[in-house]
């Protein structure tokens, strides 16, 4: 294995999923739903694929997709881009994050994480030479520690990332830390790499685009994809917008990485991206009563349970169980109680920040959470 | 743009497809058929996506698929391994191609590759910061110049990069050719890249496989994919072979990337594999009655046409028609004549090699191609 992998293991998603099919625990772990996406968009593939759409796509997207994504961002932020020169479809966000930093990034620069973080930044930015330097968020709110951010930004910053709503947290990035934010940015002459995948699962607070922010459109890219808001995170779409000048970076490295990606998904996609609104309100509905199953039950197993404003993912301190970490309470947890529920030290750089924390996701139907919550009331 | 890929221009394939698009002119550069992939594929694929084979699949594959392909491999090459650790799955051959690169290679280690050769080649070498040691294969036969492949051999060679049937040119490495690289690997402790995508369109002669070689198993990573075999070309499932000790760098650069591949499309995958030996007979036959049908109406209108064994190109000497290079030779072929071809010069670090070449692909339906060929006879 080439030295700038070495340090990495099996992603932990793929472990405890496989964990949990060996164990037959109950999956709270990797977020994905055990129920199905939309049949209109399900409808959609199977008509592309009926209709020819399965040769090679544009490798940057279907010129419809593409134009489906500019008019989503137009709605979520205000802002006319031009499908063509600043919207790149990928192959998931997981290939937005990797070509993004492999077009950006330049061996020695530095890069700011907050931690905990979702583990391809840190693969991704090794494969392109960069420097990380990491921020803790730190519960229980998990806000952002400005002063030390301001310490970290040096002449050698090229970007900040943020992911909001937050894996594993849920914390949501408030208007006034992304204000900030930005200043710095714009003063240092710093980029923004923005992580929205559960953009559409915002609960507690509204989601913000960096984009959106005065002066931060120019140095933003901003990734998300079609797998969390329509259930259907095996289908592997996903997109950057950003400025041309930034697009062309993605697009050279993902012109590398993939190429093109699955034409009748796209098409799919498109069709998608033209849900009414009442579907997203539907699916805020569903899930905001999905978080309050797993939330009241893990109260009542005995957990502290932070507070969670998006994604589908919890996450609660352990200790009161007296296991000795994160992974140790893991592992305990599938064996002797038939739970999954990923250990929160792998997003860490320093793994013992996440000692005393594991996420639990509630993107799973309600009998499903309720029994993993007696299993718990059970055996823990 | 990070420097890894300044030089890295939007890839001719790209190019061409849109100026064909632009011009109304015939497409017969990009390899994509402009027929559509068997209908029992298809329905595999609508099945899968109403059986709710929507979520993430297993990062390195859907099990069965993983199985599929180690059967294939063994019918191919006579070889047993492991499906479970021996095979990862990717999105396209392009991903297979980047994850080896930037899972096994590292700065500073010296890549040996055969020119002409496919662009994303040297593109992922440059973002593993790998030094390319190239080596021109020249016309009429394209024969490997063993001598210079020799003294290109150093200390600090890790790889050598072999796509055979061979993109642009049609050449099949004989198996003189093969025994010889692979003495020259196992003497030198080099490994082998092998991009094997034509496999399934050999036309002159059997195609050989590095790893059915003695002692070649475990040095080589042998990849492979759907999209020319099936002629689906969109669906962007590709795959990597390797023993475990090199599939484990694969498999992690794979993990960044783009984490897992399209669940519904690796199930249809899976039935396409199981194809009767007649889909691949038709499929050959088929494509060797376009073929005849390109390559004399290429001669009839004057071009040296070189012979090709594999794939669906063929490459040509346009030097009788008086243009100044290849470039200029397919602009004036788009847009005075109506026909794309694709020079040649892009897949060769030197320019100036490929200045008197370009490709035509005849994976076209039969009248497509007389079409072209007629549009060339009178206009040019
Ligand atoms: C590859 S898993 C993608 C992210 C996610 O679903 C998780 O954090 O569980
Ligand atoms: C991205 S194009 C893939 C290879 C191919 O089809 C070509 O060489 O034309």
């Amino acid at each position: 294995v080439a030295k700038r992998l070495e340090k990495f293991k099996t992603t932990i998603f793929t472990q405890m999923s496989m964990l949990a099919i060996k164990h037959g625990a109950i999956n709270l772990g990797q977020g994905f739903p055990n129920f199905d996406g939309p049949d209109f968009v399900k409808e959609a593939a199977i008509q592309a694929i009926k209709d020819g759409k399965n040769q090679y796509a544009r490798g940057y997207g279907v010129p419809d997709f593409n134009n489906a994504l500019a008019a989503r961002f137009k709605k979520d932020t205000g802002l006319v881009i031009d499908p063509d020169k600043e919207v790149t479809v990928t192959s998931g966000c997981t290939e937005a994050i990797a070509a993004t930093m492999l077009g950006l990034i330049n061996p020695g620069d530095e890069v700011i994480l907050f931690a905990p973080f979702y583990d391809s930044y840190e693969a991704t930015l090794s494969m392109a030479g960069a420097k990380i330097k990491c921020i803790t968020l730190r519960p229980p709110d998990f806000a952002v520690p400005i002063d030390e951010l301001k310490s970290a930004i040096s002449k050698n910053t090229r970007a900040i990332l943020i992911n909001t709503p937050h894996n594993p947290t849920g914390k949501m990035f408030t208007r006034e830390e992304l204000n900030t934010i930005a200043s710095l940015c714009i003063e240092n002459d710093v980029l923004v790499f923005m992580d929205e995948v559960y953009d559409k699962l915002a609960f507690e607070m509204d989601h913000i685009s960096m984009a959106s922010l005065p002066g931060m459109y120019e140095r933003t890219v901003t990734m998300n994809s079609l797998g969390k808001t329509f259930s259907l995170t095996g289908w592997k779409i996903g997109w950057a917008i950003a400025p041309p000048h930034l697009t062309w970076g993605v697009r050279q490295a993902h012109s590398f990485l993939t190429f093109a990606t699955s034409t009748p998904m796209q098409w799919a996609a498109t069709v998608a991206l033209r849900a009414p609104d009442s579907y997203f309100e539907e699916l805020k509905r569903d899930y905001m009563a999905k978080k309050a199953i797993l939330v009241q039950g893990l109260k009542d197993v005995g957990f502290k349970v932070f507070p969670s404003s998006g994604t589908y993912f919890v996450v609660v301190d352990h200790t009161p169980f007296g296991l000795e970490n994160d992974i140790a309470f893991c592992e305990y947890l599938i064996k002797e109680v038939g739970v999954v529920a990923i250990p929160t030290s792998v997003f860490y750089l320093n793994p013992e920040d996440g000692k005393n924390l594991v996420r639990f996701t509630f993107c799973k139907d309600e009998e499903t959470l309720r029994s993993a919550v007696e299993r718990m009331k059970e055996k823990l």
